[in-house]
């Protein structure tokens, strides 16, 4: 969020396409959250049924705040054919015609044993994750609009953690089958088709360096709100397992 | 921060005075960030002098945020009475005719061994604690004046722990000493002024028992803010010690 504070790029010379994208790209090899231990413990079945649920449960808040900032964004653009690209990412989570990403998300939950209702008033997920998920909201409204689309690009990084999450959930997982694993799959051609479409506005609409580096900056920031939902899930329910005052915890009633 | 949705207040009676006086400080004897494991091992002398310095680079944060979070209250009241009462914090932490609350605290991170422009750049600072903060910021902005308010009611409970961690930690740490401290001394008699103007702006200006929870609720949820920035702290330099990708890391260099 400031990483780059210390530095006057105004008389740099922008990088080149080629080298903008690979800076972006280097984010995301070095912080994306598939990295952290969390991400390592889930996939390869060394989580507990409570834990998953855990990870479902804030996560969901991830999943509801992200037609939230896309509805944010689009309202900071008058650019009729941009909006009308974007709101497909409102429709891949709200649903149109068909169910959308969110209602696959609560098939998860559905399985791990919480009822829509708790799941939905996001009052047992932890803190830090509104926080976090919150910040992504709120950085697409105050950012430059290329910076706003740059926030997206993780989703650059995601198919590839969406095919070991799906491998190594249903290999690991006897509370997770194909239904519950819908969300992740239909995610494989969703983020792709998104993120082509995203790198490909902010490579021709970042022009100075000081464009360039607020957008590499910004794939930071996004990996930073990824990254710290999973340090909060670990720290309350893995090691040391810690859960915060008011945040969900195995054996509560009326989930 | 949605932990009282289910339940509609619309048809119940007000609490009186004293009752819900009783429950905002219910909220503090439940959830106040005195509780914390990360508070009681910094006051208990029980960190090293890294794990002192992380606390004090990231709590800087919170510092630097709260005449923020204060302007921006401010930015929405029409009662020139109360703008009048509310700027005092913003002196308080700014400095007007003397020194303020910041610039006390930096004293504290440079006895830590940071450079002031490190500090200052946030750009260590964990992006926990960052989400936080400005969560912070936000929820002034965002909610009913009087809840807005009743956000700042943690100050109630924050002499007790004043004075603990001034005792605690001047006994404890050859690092520290009352120069060092002159930050909290000076809030023992700042933060009552404070909060007693505004639990009677709370008392009086939250009639409906819908207003009051929604008050008790915005206690709950800066205790939340305080304790999210502990866990962060605690999962990042204490146990387990993972310290996420680009935030300080003891003995950085050009800090």
């Amino acid at each position: 969020m400031n990483e780059i504070a210390s530095i006057d790029w105004r008389n740099v010379a922008p990088l080149s396409p080629d080298d903008f994208e690979a800076a972006i790209r280097a984010v995301g090899a070095e912080r994306y959250h598939d990295k952290h231990v969390f991400h390592q413990l889930l996939h390869g079945g060394k989580l507990n049924r409570d834990q998953v649920a855990a990870w479902a449960l804030n996560r969901y808040c991830y999943q509801e705040a992200v037609p939230r900032k896309d509805a944010a964004f689009m309202s900071r653009v008058h650019d009729r054919e941009l909006r009308r690209e974007w709101i497909h990412r409102i429709h891949d989570h709200d649903g149109l015609d068909e169910t959308g990403g969110i209602e696959r998300w609560l098939v998860l939950t559905d399985a791990l044993g919480f009822s829509r209702g708790y799941v939905q008033s996001r009052r047992g997920a932890l803190p830090a994750t509104k926080f976090a998920v919150e910040a992504y909201v709120r950085f697409v409204v105050e950012q430059p609009l290329v910076v706003a689309v740059a926030s997206s690009l993780t989703e650059l990084f995601a198919p590839a953690i969406h095919r070991e999450r799906i491998s190594g959930m249903l290999e690991s997982y006897d509370f997770v089958d194909d239904h519950v694993m819908a969300y992740f799959k239909r995610r494989l051609s969703q983020a792709p088709r998104d993120s082509e479409f995203a790198l490909a506005y902010v490579k021709n609409n970042a022009r100075t360096r000081a464009e360039q580096e607020a957008c590499v900056a910004a794939v930071q920031f996004k990996c930073n709100v990824l990254w710290a939902q999973l340090d909060a899930l670990h720290h309350a329910y893995v090691t040391p397992g810690l859960i915060p005052p008011g945040a969900w915890r195995p054996g509560d009633a009326n989930v």
